[in-house]
């Protein structure tokens, strides 16, 4: 409010930004690819929801989904794609340079 | 993945992170009270856009809504409650978390 810069908030792409989305490709950054089930388990979703993310983020670019077979038993592996890196990268620091703003404000009249 | 915590997204609260929220509680953080207009200026909205925001935010507790006049124009003052000001902390709290676990990983592999 006090800049004339765009309000930072304003830097957040919703795609990237929404929570299970922001997991995801939170947790695909941390890897070089993860089973669906992993995914699913470490983030608390049910199927459903993770399907649904995933259609966004795979729509979007940011998700690569590979379908095949771990042994006998079909398994579906994600895999975070380079504009998807990119794009948690431009999440993240637009992240901090929230947070950063706020942290002088916060604690002075908590 | 690699630790038994529980994924730091899971700490991510829905109804202040979503992006515009975000923003709206940020943007009051910073000040004792914004009126609607300011806010939606600032954060780009429509008026339906940021009145539906604010519901939620207000029926969460994290925001109060007065309703008065500037001069003889009606005018509507926003403000962040106590309970918004604990809930923006514990939301970039986590960010901050998500970003520095996430800070090691990112440039390796770019």
């Amino acid at each position: 409010m006090s800049t004339d810069e765009a309000h930072p908030s304003l830097a957040l792409d919703e795609t990237v930004h929404q929570r299970v989305r922001l997991g995801i490709l939170a947790m695909l950054s941390e890897a070089s690819e993860c089973t669906f089930t992993t995914v699913r388990e470490e983030l608390e979703l049910t199927d459903g929801n993770l399907s649904r993310h995933l259609r966004v983020l795979e729509d979007a670019g940011l998700v690569e989904i590979r379908k095949g077979y771990d042994g006998r038993r079909p398994c579906t592996w994600l895999a975070l794609t380079r504009p998807g890196r990119k794009a948690l990268r431009a999440e993240l620091a637009a992240l901090q340079r929230l947070v950063d703003r706020l942290r002088g404000i916060q604690p002075e009249d908590a």
